[in-house]
């Protein structure tokens, strides 16, 4: 089936808003099976619309549209389906008295320009959006049919995953459900991952799809599961799910909605435990991994950061001596030791970061030298990455926290990850 | 003159890839004077190549085709081009030393699959890439001239400003040159902004164009100034420059490439000073936005986040009877001074922020209590901002360090800024 993506608004065309939304609906698309073949964009002008809505007409079986349909009178996505369908716009009553409750239970009157979005053209199939005043719809132009959509984003992706990605599937004739299972992992890169995970599709019959999305230094694994009910899903799923975790090992971080910091944070809260961190060159992201999440207020006690030694020594009150080698594995180890201490929380995370010297390149790299401290002692990690200034504070961070997890875990620290020159 | 933009590959068209090249590209036309037209996504598909550029080809004056012209079979660009154009593919033999060169210098010898990257169609128009393999070329298909860029974004946006822009702003009939200025401003929304600008692309007769992006809690003014040479464009620009100065006043916070924290970073190495940063609930945002700096080293002595205004007292050195009153202007106050003595910095900020009790929604807010100490004394500033955790986060983070560049430059800190409810 041919499915294409119509993305309209001036906003977009123009550039001003990147078109996430697009991604957003391409991505679901293609977790669900289905293939998206073909992106448009026009700005709210009706000589295009029209024109785009036609063309989609004939080469797609599927069009959905995103956007033009609020209130203003920029927004012609309604009038433009019209015209091309051949039918007029009547008003959709029951529509209506939803939104004007909308505005009631809001204690305000409902504007009269928002009528215009209870406008539909005739003989489409009205699409619900439980969270804002434009409806979707879908109505047969040409040999495709078209889906409407609202252009917020949070309004879009609920009526998508409810409501349009059944149709779809039926209509594309894929019957049973899709699931997605998520492995977050950190170390590994898109090909090795790939290697490693080796044949396992095959595992499932061709039941199972196997992809990978990096945003380094996180790797995203999904296995796309279809099965005619969700009892087949988790059947197909179950063996390849646990050849997953035994392949990828310790590099899988997290899994599913969790996350390396949200891993943590779980660890700590189970045994009532608290962290400090220390950091220095990563500019406080490392704290701020931990400390921006929700829960965070009975967990995370302090974070340093300076881009001085001598600084983080004053401020952790570590002694001046055993700190005086720089940034090496004795200094990290010091610095943690006086850490925990200093702010009493039960482990102390410190990392150190040397940059070389000289100007940002791409072969630019820098020296890591990584401490955990707790009440059984300090453990440290060193590790040396490149790839230009950025490239190495973000992976130092991400290292620091995984070395984290894992120390929380009794997962070994000092497992190689690809991302190390040495 | 209708340009449409043309993304090619798989990557962008299932999503995995945002299309951030085209933002880009559409902005920029934008701002010189040319108008983006029509948006296409296709993925690295002979059929779908050829039919998209069919299609532009019969309804655009010039096309930017953005990707496919890398090393390997899944690169269609040239193939698809060349048989659009109804022409052959021939060597071009000053490239392919250009590449062979390129490798020579990383003391590398060019893969054989990089000869396909100097194939190009014949009697194109050949287009520099000082940067990459990838070259660019123009060609006619059907009444449109077609452009082809890299997909590498830092390649296409060198190419998009150095060779495509001149090329199209002469085949549009666009004559002369154009200047693009910009001002950030904090503390005001667009709409204000606007009202507050209103007439002042009237100042210079039509030759200036005003607009705006808003990317919260900054907003971006863009002034797009045409004129017959760079003297005439200077003239036009200066008496508007100084008046949108002299209308936003103290909430333009930087020009051009400059910073909100790059210029507090100039203010204080200017005068030999430096700075310590002590934050809650901001989870490190503040020092993160001044530590990551280059140059920073020397400026950026400490930096402190807590959850919990003991642990920040503990950390500064500040005595627990002078924190004694929560959030406040006096804790904050009397924690900057604190920070300042025990960092031994020139100045200290302090962020303090305390979130309203209750789950996260869109009426969610919080008060905000900011000091920055110096040699002076101390001054505060209290707020309170809405919108939900990571927008009351964001603001904070951003009213603190504006609040320490209206210090340093001797500007009110008190001005209230639109994002404030009291």
């Amino acid at each position: 089936m041919r499915i294409e993506i119509l993305a309209t608004g001036d906003e977009i065309l123009g550039g001003k808003t990147v078109n996430t939304n697009y991604s957003h609906v391409a991505r679901r698309l293609l977790e669900e099976g289905l293939t998206p073949y073909w992106g448009t964009t026009v700005g709210d002008d009706r000589a295009s619309l029209l024109a785009a809505f036609r063309q989609a007409a004939e080469r797609a079986d599927a069009v959905i549209v995103n956007g033009g349909l609020g209130p203003t009178v920029d927004d012609l996505s309604q009038e433009c389906a019209a015209e091309a369908a051949g039918v007029g716009l009547v008003l959709h009553e029951a529509w209506l008295a939803r939104m004007e409750e909308f505005y009631k239970r809001r204690s305000r009157t409902m504007p009269p320009n928002n009528r215009k979005q209870a406008m539909l053209p005739e003989g489409c199939e009205f699409i619900d959006n439980p969270i804002g005043t434009a409806c979707g719809f879908a109505l047969s132009i040409g040999k495709a049919r078209f889906f409407f959509t609202p252009g917020v984003p949070r309004e879009m992706k609920r009526m998508l995953d409810e409501q349009l990605i059944p149709r779809l599937l039926k209509l594309g004739g894929v019957s049973g459900v899709t699931r997605l299972k998520r492995f977050h992992s950190f170390g590994i890169g898109e090909s090795r991952a790939d290697e490693m995970l080796s044949g396992i599709d095959g595992l499932a019959g061709g039941a199972i799809k196997l992809g990978f999305q990096a945003h380094y230094p996180q790797l995203e694994t999904k296995l796309a599961v279809h099965g005619a009910d969700a009892a087949e899903v988790e059947a197909r799923l179950a063996p390849v799910e646990a050849e997953v975790r035994k392949r990828l090992g310790n590099f899988v971080i997290a899994e599913d909605n969790d996350s390396l910091e949200s891993v943590i944070l779980g660890a700590l809260a189970n045994r009532g435990g608290s962290v400090a961190v220390a950091e220095t060159v990563t500019g406080g992201a490392v704290a701020a991994r931990i400390a921006s999440l929700e829960g965070a207020e009975s967990v995370f006690r302090r974070g340093i950061v300076a881009r001085d030694l001598g600084q983080l020594g004053e401020a952790t009150g570590a002694r001046a001596s055993a700190i005086s080698s720089g940034v090496s594995p004795a200094s990290a180890g010091a610095l943690a030791g006086a850490l925990k201490a200093s702010s009493g929380a039960s482990h102390a995370l410190v990392a150190l970061v040397q940059l070389d010297e000289g100007a940002d390149r791409l072969e630019f790299g820098g020296a890591i030298e990584l401490a955990v401290a707790d009440a059984s002692g300090v453990v440290t990690r060193s590790a040396r990455m490149s790839g230009g200034r950025d490239w190495v504070r973000v992976g130092a961070a991400e290292l620091a926290l995984d070395c984290l997890r894992r120390h929380l875990l009794g997962l070994p620290v000092e497992e190689r990850v690809d991302f190390e020159r040495r």
